[in-house]
């Protein structure tokens, strides 16, 4: 049966197969969305009996992996199980297949055959971790009618378009507890993330017990910091997910926690380091002249790679602008005698040292894209990230490094602490249009979300991370022409309910903000208001970095809000649906939300104020003054002088930023007061 | 000023003195409630210079609790501090002065006094855990305006009744994770609870790591399991917030888990030992005739003893019925050698031996009411929680015990995973009108609630926590005399709140099971519902301790229902007011609610359907139906014989339990039917 559909696809070509997929990602809601699926017509029913059944050797993996979906399985649809784990041997409801116990690494088969039938289920695939993928599309596939939950039967054969898909997080600027990180790593594996960055220092916080400098985390951490054991406990249990950790170590720059327990390590001399409080570029950096930073260098990583079994090894390497070393003799000095002309052969002198240190130690060393220069040995990773924001071309560095021959990972479009649409993420393609060669194009490796925490808290990374990055898994994992937004998006909100059931934080911690900040009254208006609003995006939030500083709260109505606000994209869509046809179902469309909006000042005003609340009255007063007007003069198909001139004062206001967020709505509104202005009589 | 105020009170007498702080209850929301408070006329203001200074010696509890107490007050607050950490000796706003860094034992000091004036606030104890319970009542005294932040200038003079004030959490039955035993242990450091009972084992699990006997966590855990680290962080993470823990070995019954890795130590020979997966009392017991045995327990309490300071140490020692030992011909033998009259006395002797090993490991054994036994040696400490339910006087073994000269602590009244209110629990006093002398008083420590975990995840057991939990910690530190049930229930309800701000997930986790039983449609209605049902009491909810086994979904519609439905609550006084006085606005009320309950068919009844929805379809179709009738009643003073006929159709289909649940208004629609048909023309 599957043979003769995938024939018949072939031969009515590839333009039909795309539009059967398409018909199926309408159907499905998969992210990533695999590479082949075929459909038949019956399902399999999830009832009691499911079972499990794993028939290759033993694997850890698996064997975790299987209990996990039979719990998340049985949550999702109340099926009391019989069997809560996995039999070996046997012939099972769902059978597992795999020839080897695979090695987390760059050559990781993560392909996987899953075949649903009426009667079975067979996910098969070359290793271990392919398994654990195919057990997610698996639930990512569970259906119901009224009566009965099921698997539809389909064959998918799927497999990933890059190797290194990631998710960077930044627990220096805000630490986040273990608790926090193994949620995300589960969240990761769910959408086939293989990649977890964990950027453990920079200014503001070193993040890792040494035993070695133990003055690291007892000066420079306020005592938010994983022990070696906890970082043991988390490889661990992300190696069981499928997902390599790649520990970064900031240096030369992005130093002041460092030099905050190890000022004689410093470029500056009598300079009293201390934490960082601010966000920004800083300007502490190690030393590159002196020998005892590479002995301590050298000292740390040996404690500390053994606790990372990954190959790779980030060194950061960015972002350092140089002033303490141009303010320091000595290194002036050691530049004329090893001839280094300027800083950056100086940090490529430090880097080189900082490989070989690295080689010996059985690691390879990745940095940021400043790392790539001249001298610069060709084993080095090269982490793109630098684009407009920084004066380059985005993402030009990778095209750059894989083209020299460096092995090379796209940062640059994935900044999701930006807090850009998951549209815009969506749409950068690592390699985009460039023709590359074979060999180039072996060089990409993939690409990493980068969650730096300069504005989250615990309370706050899982809606600045998720549901976006699920939709950037899907870019690093799907092939490139599965990129139609609408679809995506609908798919996108299936997911980011189910990232929910699996424990994330992204949609509940919202109305704890608000209950919060309202001190539990009814938030009903204030929500109304979250779902218009968005925080303030690149780094406008944190004018110059020093209007937040780590310890400030983030229990404010900016952290309730997030990127892609949910009744902002809807209305946005039906405006402009309205302004090119203004039919019945369209004016409705837009009456509905104008109507509610209209209404929100009358119940906002009904709270007992406080100094939170404060900073949202004009917000709530001119929407609902604006969406007032509005709705009259659609409904009477007329719009006085003075209400155009109120509504256009109340869209003027709604245009400044409030509480550290934008109205996302408030170009629609526009468009709609210049149609009422234009079409109506006034 | 605070001198003549505190003296004009004391002349006028203590009933004057109670009426003053009943005013004061009505004004603050301070839970538990403490011993003497007195009111001044100003204000201390919340704002950017806001610091903490620690002026006596460093304790790291303090220092901690100083930071904890910044970042707590800024999230509630928004105000942006300037100093985000404690200072020293310096002026501060707040000034912590404190004699003595404590120890945790029965002896420590934990009263404070909290002076605030309009220009600083001073907490000063005798030791540093007196500051912690100090600074936990000031953060529940924030106040604010429409403008500010402040605290009011109040001194409080405040100590607690009893020195063991206890919550028992069962991680066997279902595993908790470290991240929920620390939000609890914070939760319960927030009411001044001071002791963390740890039920480590049980049949369903052994739940902590050992080294001599690794079989322990490799057979009998399913890998679910604290490792010693993770103890011991735990350990002084608790120590830090001033809370002890008291972990808790169970045996010599409830042994499943043990005699599944060592089966040699079982009772009954060739029998197939296992980890149990369903609920109830089991026959699994540990042999006490046989040398292993005790060999075994030594070595293993040797071994875990030093992880966990506190002098007691719980050896479980319920609920054995002796079965296995009956039909054990060894054990036959062994009691006629030892004289051992019945299995009570072969217990006995099991239990002296195990003092005897304890006494070495210098520790305290601590069991519940079963080990209180002629024999037993008063150096025990009997927890008392067998009461009706078990066929003996509620609370009964505590005097008893207090009176045989034993130290006890009153579990029996405080079991909250029965699921009854918490008016029930507030209402139980450990020593009640009882009289003992000041020798018998000094024996009765206190109490503990207990959080078995039969029926709770980690995604749930917040909810069977809080808010209840605070009440009972009231009833444990505030006097006896303390116990309006009405002012508890309102200041609970704001502290159920500010639970929520310090990360505790009983209100957010409600919704996120609704949006999961729904797959994410609009949950209005089943909000509506799950605010009038309850989870089925006692243990009526899982018959027979089978119906559900430990991997079963608790993500159903009773897990997102808790003990004191809220709308329930309201409703069944607003009847009782109409029912004495139908006036307009005891009306009104009671109308606002029928007509909301009224319409939730027709907002259900949109729904897309599945299984598990399924289930609440005839709960919402009835709800309608009733209100629907008498709302139409009362609006017309009238109520049709066939209108009757249907309202009481639908009452007996809500009188019974529905998806595990019971409507807990139905009681009040009875009372309004048949108050309807009475005064109604019909």
């Amino acid at each position: 049966m599957k043979k003769i559909i995938i024939i018949l696809l072939l031969i009515q070509g590839s333009n039909q197969f795309i539009q059967a997929q398409d018909a199926l990602s309408n159907k499905y809601d998969l992210m990533p969305w695999p590479k082949e699926i075929t459909e038949y017509s019956s399902q399999f029913l999830i009832d009691e009996n499911l079972t499990v059944s794993i028939n290759s050797e033993k694997s850890e993996r698996v064997q975790k992996g299987a209990i996990r979906f039979l719990r998340r399985l049985a949550n999702r649809t109340g099926v009391f199980l019989n069997e809560g784990f996995p039999v070996y041997n046997e012939k099972g409801s769902i059978n597992l297949i795999y020839d080897t116990i695979s090695k987390l690494d760059l050559r990781t088969d993560e392909s996987y055959l899953l075949e649903i039938s009426a009667s079975k289920i067979d996910i098969t695939a070359k290793s271990d971790i392919g398994i654990l993928r195919g057990l997610e599309t698996l639930l990512q596939l569970t259906q119901h009618n009224t009566r009965n939950y099921y698997f539809p039967s389909v064959s998918i054969n799927d497999a990933p378009r890059f190797v290194w898909r990631g998710l960077m997080i930044d627990v220096s600027r805000h630490f986040q507890p273990i608790a926090v990180i193994k949620r995300n790593l589960e969240a990761m594996a769910s959408v086939k993330i293989n990649v977890f960055h964990w950027h453990l220092t920079d200014d503001q916080g070193f993040r890792i017990e040494s035993k070695v400098y133990p003055k690291l985390q007892e000066l420079a951490s306020d005592g938010l910091y994983y022990t070696q054991n906890q970082i043991k406990d988390v490889v661990a249990f992300a190696d069981n997910l499928g997902i390599r950790v790649i520990p970064e170590i900031d240096v030369p720059g992005h130093a002041s926690a460092i030099l905050t327990a190890y000022p004689e390590l410093g470029s500056k001399e009598n300079y009293n380091y201390s934490i960082e409080r601010f966000a920004g570029v800083f300007h502490p950096t190690l030393n590159p002249s002196k020998e005892i930073t590479y002995t301590f260098l050298e000292n740390l990583f040996t404690e500390i790679t053994p606790l990372f079994p990954d190959q790779y090894f980030h060194i950061g390497g960015d972002e350092n602008e140089g002033k303490h070393w141009d303010q320091n003799q000595e290194i002036a000095k050691f530049k004329d005698k090893h001839k280094l002309k300027n800083n950056h052969e100086l940090q490529t002198y430090f880097n080189i040292r900082l490989e070989k240190i690295l080689k010996k130690l059985g690691k390879k060393l990745m940095g940021w894209d400043e790392i790539l220069t001249p001298n610069m040995p060709t084993t080095a990773v090269i982490h793109s990230w630098r684009g407009e924001n920084e004066g380059v071309a985005n993402g030009g560095s990778l095209i750059e490094a894989a083209k020299k021959g460096y092995q090379t990972v796209l940062s640059n479009g994935y900044y999701i602490d930006r807090m850009l649409s998951v549209e815009h993420h969506y749409s950068v393609d690592p390699i985009g249009d460039i023709k590359l060669n074979k060999e180039e194009l072996s060089k990409v490796l993939g690409g990493e979300a980068t969650m730096w925490s300069e504005l989250v808290t615990p309370q706050t990374i899982d809606s600045r991370i998720w549901p976006r990055t699920a939709a950037i898994a899907e870019r690093f994992w799907s092939t490139k022409d599965v990129k139609d937004v609408d679809n995506m998006r609908k798919r996108l909100s299936k997911i980011s309910y189910q990232l929910e059931e699996l424990g994330l934080t992204h949609i509940k911690n919202r109305d704890v903000i608000l209950r919060s900040i309202s001190h539990n009254q009814n938030i009903n208006s204030i929500q109304d208001l979250a779902k218009i609003c968005e925080p303030l995006k690149i780094y406008a939030r944190n004018k110059d970095g020093i209007e937040y500083k780590t310890f400030s709260s983030f229990n404010l109505f900016a952290d309730a809000c997030s990127a892609d606000a949910e009744d902002a994209i809807v209305f946005n869509r039906k405006v402009s649906n309205f302004l090119k046809v203004q039919n019945r179902t369209n004016t409705a469309h837009v009456l509905s939300y104008l109507k509610k909006w209209a209404n929100n000042y009358t119940k906002f005003a009904k709270l007992d104020k406080n100094p939170k609340l404060n900073s949202l009255e004009e917000l709530s007063k001119n929407l609902s003054i604006a969406c007032n007007v509005l709705q009259n003069s659609i409904e009477n198909t007329a719009v006085s002088k003075s209400d155009l001139l109120k509504l256009q004062n109340a869209i003027a206001t709604l245009k400044l930023p409030v509480a550290d967020t934008e109205v996302v709505i408030v170009n629609a509104l526009e468009n709609l007061a210049n149609y009422c202005k234009t079409n109506y009589k006034n």
